[in-house]
Order: structure tokens, then C-alpha cells, then sequence
């Protein structure tokens, strides 16, 4: 229903005119004088993106408020301060409730956000977590899943796959990335972080953009987790790290032309704690299919059900 | 729990550079040029703000939108936009979740109001809607709740008491009357909504400006409802003005020389259909006792225990 429901959302409501771009991006973009405000709201809750008994309570508020951050990353946005709205069961100890704050707080020390507000409920019922993240977009503007133009190459960040093992909590929002395009957007025409999945939001990106692409497979870059995880699931590390949901990690168009400036200026943080990993794994097309290419062979690649149409590929 | 860790809160985040009020009042200022950007979240859900048995999706929607809209008018504030995090049981059907948003688009178009962005998720539990609103602030600042001064009036809109019967869900964010100050204060020092009640939010702001007041019991306003429940309830129709929650009327503390500005102005929305009643029912004192006066005689006011200590007095 969700998927439905939100393109319904998006329909319905439009843009009111302190809105510069409304539902269905990664975070909405808000017209104001200086920087825009980009403003975004994700919720965790047990059972569908933790479970209590498997996380700390800082673990937890981290997550949350991770998440947030990474949609204000991939909208190119340096973020400034956050709300909680924090339902929390009876039987929590305020300890507990504490605890959450003290996971968020480290991550939003790390990037100098404030925790300006919020509401705390108690119910009786499990966990839900809700954050609303406000940030500012670069001076020309906040970064778009719907920019990519025919041409541009696909650019990820980090690792793919297996993020069920830790990195679903522990990942680190994109922030030092893309807080390096402040002041220009450099050679990025499009931007988005995986939530759902690599192949999902890369053809979230296209379709938004209408364009196609064609995926080289062998250039992904697989995280470990995704080859532990290939040892028992019955799956291709490839096919986890096309797969699997919660890397967010970003995907983003590069005009060609700037590839080498965008490298460059990742490669300038090297050392410094700050680095991130780029790497080119693909082009987008005029054509709007969405193409998988490996070993010379190219095949239509359907990110819904990636697992199937290359079953007899994932050796 | 919630107000001892809601105090912690405050004093554990304090404000960062990007806001100007953090944590404690109605809702969070951000600095901006312009208008400051004034920003509250509220959540409400199943079982504490409202069952699913007793109302549509429609007036959980509203009511989800309302109390935000609700703090947004006790800071003086324009509402813009608002972002919408909804966490639905697994068993809810599409219609269910599009009425949620019909009855917070009706109070929004109301307002001239967007929803920007959101966030759902189904999960294995019951509804919880969280709601954060975005809005700017009047041209010389947001009211708070700490400006209060020792002389100041105590003024309130519409009726209390009761609000379970009906209001608690229908009630109208008094944007009407706090709008019609956006260019200038008035007289105006000090403002917050009655959520938790008349007494307990009244005392709260006397607390936040570290003043007192002498309230004038025979001038608050009862509701029709106060006066329905007292019939059957065992109290009287006073102590439910005084003790129920989420009137969701706004308190305020009003210099005493701009009195008859401040009710001539209200005035003049009269016959447009968005008049608001104003009384005032008390004064603000040196002294940081908390007075209630009635019949001539004045007993100490304890907000959380004011159905004890009325006992003897409430025939």
C-alpha cells in the first residue's frame, strides 16, 4: 500500500506556494530568503526497522536521527537542527528514554545540529520514533532525485548489501560528502540515498528523470557484509547489494565532464576521517529502459525483481 | 515521566546557534532572515489522544493537525507548511489512510496551509500520527511563555472544561485572533495554549516569566460542556474548566494599558465568522504565589490538586 499511497499523497497536495518542491523527493524544499530550508521527517519503530531486544537504546535514537540526516544529504543540504516526537511504551524507564536522546545526540554533535523540540507520549503500545530534520540547501540550490539527463554517469558512495548485519544502524549519513558542494553543485545534476534498495532508488532516480540507464554490474561495489551474508542466504553478494534495503548510502548523476573535479575533491578529504568512497558504476540513456550489463552480455533489469532475472547470471 | 524528562530535555540540549528558542515553550524558533521560522511537532495516538472507535479517520487527521496549528497560534505565528509521519496498523486499508489526510487538508486548506513532506510506514501496532509545523513568526518576534510581567492581565480565548464531549477532536486553532497581530505584538507579553489545562498550563507560565497571579474564579469562562459533565462527573462545572485537558485555548498575559486595544481589535472580526470570545480572569503579581480568588475570599491554587483544595469551596 505505501508505495501507492504516496504517489497518491503527492497527487493530492502539490506544492503550496512557501514550497519549492513538495511530496516525493527525499526531503521538501521550502522557500525562503539566503539558503532554502529543506526539511524532512522519517520514523523508526520496532519490529519494522529495529528490534529493541538486538539494539541499545542509543543505537536506536541514532538511527533515527541518521536517517533523517542521510535525506538531507542527499539533498546537498547542511543540516541545522531536528524535532523528536518520541511515543514511547509504558513500561520504558526514563533512562531509557534518555538513552535514545543520548544516541541522537552524538551523531548530532558530530554534525553541530541541535535538538530545538519535540513531544513525548507515552502509550500502550511498542516504540515509534519520529523525527523531523531541518536543514539548509546549497546556495544554487538543493540537489533533486529528478535532474539526471541522458548521458550523466551513475556515482555511488560507499558499499552495497548486507546492511542487515550492522551497518542499518551504525551506517554514517553522507554528510561530509556532500556538505563539500555547498557552494557549487559541481557536476551533480541528481542525487538520492538508498533506503529501499540500490536497484529500487536508482530506478526511482531514472523514472523521476525520465531517462533510462544501463548498470555495470561488475563495478558495484559489494560490501563485505553482502559476501558474508552470500555464504548462507542463498543469494549473490550482487544480488544483496542491489537488493537489500537501509545502505543509504547516495546514488547520484555526474556530468561527465566533472567526473575527475568529483574524485578530486572526495580524494581531498583522504585522511582526514572524512573520506568517502566513490564509484562510477554506470551511465544513464536516453532510451528509458533499465539496462544490467556483465561480461559483455546485457539483459533488462528489473529492480523489483532483480533476484529472479538473474538467477541464471549469479554464478 | 514525561515532565521531569521533558525539563531534562531542555537542560541537557540547550539551544545551538540556528535557534533562538529551544526546547521548553510551545514550539521552537529558528533563526532566519525574514520572519523567524517558528517550528512545533505533536503527535497523537490511539488510546491516549483519541479511539478509532469514537471518531472518523477524518477528525484524527484534523485533530493531528489542530493541536500543531494550536501551538503555532501561541507563539503568534503564520502556519506555511507541515510535514506528516503516519505509523499505521497493518490492518489499515488505503481509504483509511487517504481520510487521515482529508481531515488535515480541510484544516490546512482552511489556513492556506501545505503538507510538504511525510513519512508512512505500517507496522504491527496501532495508529500513531505525528504532525511538525512549520510557520514564521510575527514581524517583532514569537510570543513565549516566559514574558509575562508582574501586572500583566490574564487574558484567555473562548470556554473552558469539557472538551471530552466533543472540542477535544473539533476544536478551532485560534489563528483567527493571534494573526491579527502579525505586524505588531500589542500589548500582548506572554502566550501558550491550554493542552494539559487552564491551571496547570497557567501555572506553567507563571513559573516560566517567575511571577504569580491572583486568578478571579467567577470570571473564567465555563463551556456548555463543563456544565454538562458537572451534572453527572461529581464536580463542579468550575473545576472541570480549571483541571480537563485540551481546551487548546490560548492563555495570555496582556499589559494592562494596551487591555482595551487588545479587545477592541478582537472586535472587530465580528460577524466575519472569525470572531473569538476574549476574558479576562485575572493578574499576574509580583509575588510568585499563586492566588485563586472568589466571593472575596483568596485560597493558595495548586493546579495538579486544585479538585482537593477546592473541595470545600465548589457548592
Amino acid at each position: 500500500m505505501e508505495k501507492a499511497f504516496v504517489k497518491w499523497l503527492g497527487e493530492y497536495f502539490g506544492n503550496n506556494r512557501f514550497e519549492k518542491i513538495g511530496i516525493g523527493d527525499d526531503c521538501a524544499v521550502l522557500n525562503s530568503c539566503g539558503s532554502d530550508l529543506v526539511v524532512t521527517t522519517d520514523t523508526v519503530c520496532e519490529g519494522v526497522h529495529f528490534r529493541s531486544s538486538e539494539l541499545t537504546p542509543e543505537q536506536i535514537g541514532r538511527k533515527a536521527l541518521a536517517v533523517n540526516l542521510s535525506d538531507l544529504a542527499s539533498m546537498g543540504a547542511l543540516p541545522r537542527t531536528a524535532l523528536v516526537a518520541l511515543t514511547l511504551p509504558l513500561s520504558s524507564s526514563t533512562d531509557f528514554a534518555k538513552r535514545l536522546y543520548f544516541g541522537m545526540d552524538a551523531l548530532a554533535k558530530k554534525y553541530d545540529i541541535g535538538i530545538c523540540g519535540g513531544d513525548t507520549t507515552v502509550w500502550d503500545g511498542q516504540l515509534v520514533l519520529s523525527i523531523t530534520a531541518i536543514g539548509l540547501a546549497p546556495v544554487s540550490g538543493a540537489w533533486t532525485i529528478a535532474g539526471a539527463k541522458p548521458g550523466d554517469q551513475i556515482v555511488v558512495t560507499g558499499h552495497f548489501g548486507g546492511s542487515i548485519l550492522e551497518r542499518h544502524w551504525a551506517f554514517e549519513p553522507r554528510l561530509n560528502f556532500s556538505n563539500q558542494w555547498r557552494q557549487t553543485n559541481g557536476p551533480i545534476t541528481a542525487c538520492t540515498d538508498a533506503s529501499d534498495s540500490l536497484g529500487i532508488d536508482l530506478a526511482k532516480m531514472a523514472r523521476a528523470s525520465n531517462v533510462g540507464f544501463e548498470l555495470d554490474l561488475e563495478s558495484i561495489p559489494l560490501s563485505l557484509d553482502s559476501v558474508t551474508l552470500a555464504k548462507t542466504s542463498g543469494k549473490s553478494a550482487l544480488q544483496h547489494a542491489l537488493t537489500d534495503g537501509e545502505d543509504f548510502e547516495l546514488i547520484m548523476a555526474v556530468e561527465t565532464e566533472g567526473l575527475s573535479e568529483l574524485f578530486e575533491k572526495t580524494k581531498s578529504l583522504e585522511g582526514t576521517g572524512q573520506e568517502t568512497r566513490l564509484t562510477r558504476i554506470g551511465e544513464f540513456t536516453t532510451e528509458t529502459d533499465l539496462i544490467a550489463a556483465s561480461s559483455g552480455s546485457r539483459i533488462p533489469f528489473d529492480p523489483q525483481g532483480f533476484e529472479h532475472s538473474l538467477e541464471g547470471h549469479s554464478g
